[in-house]
Formats: C-alpha cells, structure tokens, sequence
C-alpha cells in the first residue's frame, strides 16, 4: 500500500488466525482496511504474512490492540470472554471490538459494559460461515461469501460503530442481519448447533460398532451419510464449548426434534405409510423452497 | 457398433429410465454391451435413444426382454415386483434379472422362485448410488465413479448368473460385495435408511416453523444445515416405499438413534461437558477414519 494511502486507512485486528480469522484476513485484502493480526504462535505470525493473510503481525497484541479501529476476536468463545478481559485497558480509546463467536448472549453482556468502561464499544458478529476443518491451512478467502452475518448491537450502541461493524462485514460481501444476542441464541441453536449434535449421535448410530461390522458399513456408506455426517468432523472442543454456552436453547431445541422423530417412529410402528410419506412431502417442501430463496 | 461384433455383444435391457436407469445407460456405453431402454413415456423413449443413453428403446418391453441376457430392473420398489412377475414368461429363458431396489428380502424372496419357474435367474443388486434428484435430466455417466454395489445371490443361484451380474456393475468401476438379502436390509437401515429420516426430520425441526420465524431460519442456516438436510429433498413417495419394505429394520436402527440423542441431551442437562466433548471426539473420529479408508 502505498504510504500516503495509509493514514486514511482504517487499521483491523484480527486477533486469533484460524480458519475464521486467517479467512477473513483473505478476504479482506484490498477492501480499503490495513489488517494487523496476531496469534499466538511465533511460526504462525511469520508464515500469516509471508502467505498475505495480513498486512503484519507483531509479536506485541497490546500494540497490535492500540493502534486498531476495529479489532476482531476470532477465537474460542471463553477465549473472546477472557482476552476482552484482560487486554480491556489496552484497546485504542474509541474504538470498536467484535467477536466471530457462535453464542452472543454471554459474550455480550459480559463485553459490553466491561469495555465501555476503557471507552470502548463491544458489537457482537456471528458470521454464519464454517467449514469441518480447522487452522490457518484451511483458510479461504471466499469462505464468507455471500454468508450471512448477525450483528448484535446493546440498545445504546453508538450508530457509528454500529455502521462500522455493519461495513467491515459488508465489504467482503456478506448480508448482515441485526437480531439481539437473545434471539440470535435462540435462533442458531435450531439452524446450527441442533444439525451439529445430530449429525454427531447419527455418526455414533451408523459407525460406532464392532470393528468387524463397521467394515461392511463402510460400504454401506453412500453420499447420503456422507453429507449428513459431514460436520461431525469439526472440532469437538470448539462444539462443547459452543453448546456449553448455549444450553437452554439447545435443549429445548433438542427436545423439539425428538419429540418430531418420535411421532415419525410411530407412523411407521402404526404401518400409516400415508402420513410417513406426508412427512417426507413436507420435508422436501422446506427445504426445496429455502433453496429456490436464494438464501441458501 | 458394427454389425460384426453384435453377436459378441451381451444385450442388457435397462427397464426404467429414471435418474439410475438413465445414468447406468451412460456409465454402459461402450463397455460391450447392446443398450436396450424401456420406459412408459414414448416421448422419453425417444429422447433417451436421441440422448446416447440407450442404443435402441422400442416399444414392446416384451420384445426387449426376450431379447436380452441381463434385465436390469430401474423401477420404486413395488414396480420391480409387480414388473418382474407379469412379465416373468417374457424373460429370455436363461437370462438373469437383476434390480437396483434399496431392499432386497422382500424382492429376492419373492422373484428369485417366481422367476426360476420360468428358467430364468433373479440375482438382486443394490448399487450404493443416488443423488436428491429424480428423473433421466438428473442423470450422469459418473453416478456409479467407486460405488458399493452389493449382490444379494441366493445361496442356490448358478455361479455362472451371479458373475454376470459382477461382471456388469463392475465394468462401470464399481465395487461389488456378496452379501445376504437380511443382513444387506440391516446394513442399509443404518447407514442409508436412518439417514434419511434423520434429515427428514431435522428439515422440519429447522425450517418448520411460523412464516416469520422462517425467514430468520432462512438466514442463520449455513453450510453445516444444507449438507445435513441436502436427502431431505429426495423423492416421498420413493422413500416412503423403502421404509415401508424395510420396516423393522428400520424401527430398531431409530430406536438405537433416539437412545445415543437422548444420551447426549442427558449429558447436556447433568452439564456433563466432558462427556459432551468426548462424544463429539468419538464421531470425528468415527467420520475420519471412514474418510481417511478411501471408502468414502
């Protein structure tokens, strides 16, 4: 970048360079921001500039922290809690912090008032965007396109930072959508969290046998399994610790499918093939017409 | 082809023309074999020879089946049966019928002493193949590309007819494996049949919802859903057939389901995340070891 560009340049931390942050880095090349990362590995900093996925990563994040606009936590949920915490005195006055984490509701409330304190405004982000994989080598640059984003914003949240949270995700072409922390929580844990933990017991229903039986399952295996069993791949540490945060809605997100399941398991117990084909009729409907939507 | 190598060639009729029909026409081109197609529609019996997936498609299914070696039968279930039985003294006597039916017991039990009547061999076949889509503009000549396909022989059937059938499935590179009609039903109630109402049945926990709440479904629904849900747009009324001849085989894999789901929620509810994460260790490793097989 040329050097008399740089001062009108926003600066953009992205604190945390795995999949979420390494992409975003990608995708941010030439949107008109100056990207700063920071992990926590020294090999990891090197190689994330060498490979273009920032503009530079020193080894300080406090420094990193000081000088950014925006600074986006791409880490664990309980990692986005505790490094807000403890880094809090270290962001830029006036500047905005967010997060990638898949829960808002304890991030929020607890980010919120903790960096309003230091004169810094804490916007949660949920881009719904993911892969089974993990790491800065499964980084993309189209990860998030055309991806959804929530934005959720305190009532009292300055339109200013609003509009600058609203605008980094806007430039690597996503759609955000403004829910409250609540809702968004209660609306992953039917569209995201429930596929997740359904996807894991039917991995456990179809592969977890004797070894012996399992070889023939394998051939047994079609694309069907595979594309529901897809996501079963994705990081059991990073999926305990969403659902941990995320309990309530997802149980009675949970609840509401096996009850579903179970009244299916009856029409076929009661042989009333009529309202099993029904069932299937209606689940193609949905899912057909969220397709056609262009949404999907 | 020319005419002198004709009488080598093998005649295999493929009785329907639906997405596997049309795509075994495909995947059988130039593999030695005389490409015979029938299905009801005349227009689509035009259209198939017109579109290289058969050589010839006349009109007579009669004429075609007394001229062919091998009947592979493309039909939902209960026309495989039906078919084969009023059309058992069209067969050419000596030739083998096999299928691509889901289920075998009931077809096999069934054909295979129906069709012996009339000197002709009834060998079942499953080929582990498929996509959500129906119909012949579905279909490719890759469908089949390192498919299962398993082979359900009675233990009486002459050598000779079962390695015709091999010899068939396998000139389209895929892999075939002898297996009993009971123990293919149980194989598949898990690994194909669970899988289908699972996604069924998660589409509507998902998407089932008020018109409204639709909507914001519709936006916090990602990658992880659409591969979960992707079957849920199969055929019902193919769907409800398999289950329906597949019943108890069925019944029991979702009850093992419903007990692993319930066993998860139990964690959750105790806020037993170790266990938690150690299940969602389990099915990644149960998923990454399949993949990493190359049966996958």
């Amino acid at each position: 970048m040329p050097l008399k560009n740089r001062k009108k340049c926003a600066s953009v931390a992205i604190v945390g360079l795995g999949l979420l942050g390494s992409s975003l880095g990608k995708a941010l090349k030439n949107k008109g921001y100056r990207r700063l990362g920071w992990t926590r590995k020294k090999a990891l900093r090197k190689k994330a500039v060498s490979e273009d996925i920032v503009d530079e990563c020193p080894d300080s994040l406090n420094d990193i922290l000081a000088r950014s606009d925006i600074t986006v936590l791409c880490l664990p949920i309980p990692q986005i809690i505790a490094y807000a915490i403890s880094r809090a005195a270290f962001f830029k006055k006036g500047s905005v912090v967010t997060d990638i984490g898949s829960v808002k509701e304890i991030i929020c409330r607890t980010l919120v008032p903790e960096l309003k304190k230091y004169g810094v405004e804490f916007i949660g982000s949920h881009p719904m965007a993911g892969t089974e994989k993990s790491g800065m080598d499964a980084a993309f640059r189209e990860l998030y396109d055309s991806a959804s984003v929530f934005i959720t914003p305190d009532d009292n949240a300055p339109p200013k930072a609003v509009a600058a949270i609203k605008k980094l995700w806007e430039s690597i072409n996503t759609r955000t959508v403004r829910i409250s922390p609540k809702e968004h929580d209660l609306l992953v844990a039917s569209s995201s969290h429930l596929p997740h933990i359904v996807s894991m017991a039917l991995t456990h229903a179809v592969l977890g046998c004797e070894d012996k039986t399992r070889k023939m399952r394998y051939a047994a295996c079609a694309g069907g399994f595979k594309d529901t069993s897809r996501i079963s791949s994705s990081s059991p540490l990073m999926w305990r610790e969403i659902i941990q945060h995320n309990r309530r809605p997802v149980l009675n997100a949970m609840r509401d499918f096996e009850k579903r399941l179970k009244n299916i398991r009856e029409h076929i117990e009661a042989e009333n093939y009529d309202a099993l084909q029904q069932k299937f009729a209606l689940g193609k409907k949905l899912r057909d017409d969220w397709i056609k939507s262009g949404k999907a």
